[in-house]
């Protein structure tokens, strides 16, 4: 079947609205005639579906992808895409997004788009801000968002994400893992002592560690908080902070120390915050390379369940670096965890977790 | 048992030479007393074997480790390992390295120390060439090179730090993977197409990817290869590279315009190229989030193994960002595989595998 290349599109007659939209939802009709996009048109020219005249000369396959790789942006990543989501059998439509499609079994015209899919080369950062406004434009019509990234070698990886609110997708059984009877005391002394602080109170201690999973005890009596629980604690009234010369620490003045000490405190505390006051508990993710590890409950350290999922900490500047990125998810996949990014919006927490799918 | 702090020590009388070096391994005899590291001293008092008195007076455990903590750089970190150490059973020294640790079974003045412990805090980056000093000083002294790094709760994570030389502990069943019916024919024309390279010549492309593991097919007829594949298949005249507009590149263009699509392709095609004479096959590491996974040999692509080690290729001026290099080294084992890093030091690379231990 013969089309032309009309400026973006690949053109085909009325014939190829029958054929080829009809049967197989290639392309979009328009005025009797079958504008094909070029990822369409190189994924049919090179099944021997069309041929594809330019200027009134036929170009193969290797001069039109050519051609079409000067003409559009990131065409050699799309196409890649493209022909790998046909032939795993869906039905996909170039769109602005850059594919749509289909859930099994649907099709243009008959059912509805289940998933917009973000075409993406590993070696393009992706921003915080840009990724989450997308996700927004696709979630607010309820479209799935689907990351498509292709690496060096020319695999593709699909990424599922969505946002995992801590209000929504996080209920679940939480107990607030703080002991009543901490508060009602007097607050204990704790001394910031160089990136750590330490809580000398043996009681305290005892009901910190063993029924609320603060910290770790040094030896019988001493606990060692990290800079997050021991904020976390003076803020609730369970501490008072001094430094290690005996002068008492204000709330400021603490994190402003804890600051020092890590560039990244304040940004992790907002969350940490957020966290403990849903219920869960947020511990270091260091083994995984993450700011925390997060369990939804713990009941008692004899029986401490597997942690849930890892969060990693970002700012609205951050840029997703794929390649460190897909070796976050798949260590949190690995050991069967979820992995969620976060970051503080001012008047909310935004917290977008990828998934990586098999398509 | 009283001792005196004197200077950077706690210095105990001829008794405690008996109580506690030739039982416990415990400080250095010198002229009759013995001499007792800050962590030494801490650990022994907190166990109330000694009593430590400064000017006279008498000082308690959360007062000495306040004053040691100011006289010596990471005294916290260094007792959090130290007593660790101990509590598993180790005799321990404290010396420059931060300890050498004996075997299980050995003690000071017995058996020599099995291992160097250095301790860092996981805010502390290793910058790459000070950790192969401290290496290449650990096992010019055939000493095991421990890495312990204490976490922002204070937990402690083991590496063992080790030469992995690719000449050395690389060896093994290797072949080339490399048709030498390839290298027989006319070089094929490949064309280097945005971020990759496209090979459009069937029998060439055939041999490359079923006998060599080489890209991947586009469709029946075209290969898809990366950017260090198509320049190691250049170079070895298999390929004639060029570009869009057909214009003929030279070793030397490409290698340039693969830099400019990858800011890192020098140093990583480096260590490529290497491991490929070596007769691995290095494939890219993007679903881990390093540069490479590593075969040992791939005979078919019918039963392609398990990659057995992934590699990150770092420069001279890189700097071990624990968290993040804790993530790597985490995810490399939970997929079974050991975790390298390696750098181009001009006359050599250097090959260091980090595996997380348990003491």
């Amino acid at each position: 079947m013969k089309t032309q290349i009309k400026g973006n599109y690949v053109v085909g007659e009325a014939e190829a609205v029958t054929a080829l939209y009809e049967t197989g939802g290639f392309g979009r009709p328009r005025d009797g005639s079958l504008q094909l996009r070029f990822v369409e048109a190189a994924y049919l020219l090179s099944r021997n579906k069309i041929e594809i005249f330019k200027s009134g000369k036929e170009l193969d396959f290797d001069s039109f992808i050519q051609f079409a790789a000067q003409q559009e942006d990131f065409f050699e990543l799309k196409f890649i895409v493209y022909k790998d989501l046909k032939e795993r059998g869906y039905y996909v439509q170039s769109s602005a997004t850059d594919f749509r499609v289909y859930p099994r079994g649907g099709k243009p015209g008959k059912t509805s788009a289940k998933s917009y899919v973000y075409v993406r080369s590993e070696r393009m950062p992706i921003p915080f801000s840009e990724l989450t406004a997308l996700m927004n434009e696709a979630q607010n019509v309820r479209k799935q968002f689907i990351l498509a990234v292709v690496d060096e070698e020319s695999d593709i990886t699909f990424y599922d994400v969505k946002r995992a609110d801590a209000v929504g997708n996080f209920e679940g059984g939480m107990v607030l893992p703080y002991p009543e009877d901490v508060k009602k005391k007097t607050p204990a002394k704790a001394v910031l002592f160089k990136e750590r602080v330490i809580l000398a109170d043996k009681e305290t201690a005892d009901l910190l560690y063993n029924r609320a999973f603060f910290g770790k005890m040094m030896d019988e009596e001493r606990l060692l908080l990290s800079l997050p629980e021991a904020q976390y604690l003076a803020e609730n009234g369970v501490l008072e902070l001094y430094d290690m010369d005996g002068k008492a620490l204000s709330l400021e003045e603490f994190s402003k120390s804890a600051s020092l000490i890590d560039s990244e405190f304040l940004k992790k505390y907002t969350i940490y915050k957020e966290l403990k006051e849903k219920g869960f508990v947020p511990k270091t993710g260091f083994k995984f390379g993450t700011h925390f590890r997060v369990y939804r409950k713990v009941d008692s350290l004899d029986k401490i369940p597997h942690s849930e999922f890892l969060l990693h900490v970002v700012s609205l500047e951050f840029e997703f670096k794929l390649p460190a990125t897909s070796g976050a998810i798949r260590l949190a996949n690995s050991v069967r965890k979820r992995m969620i990014y976060a970051a503080d919006l001012g008047s909310r927490r935004e917290y977008i977790e990828f998934e990586r799918i098999k398509m």
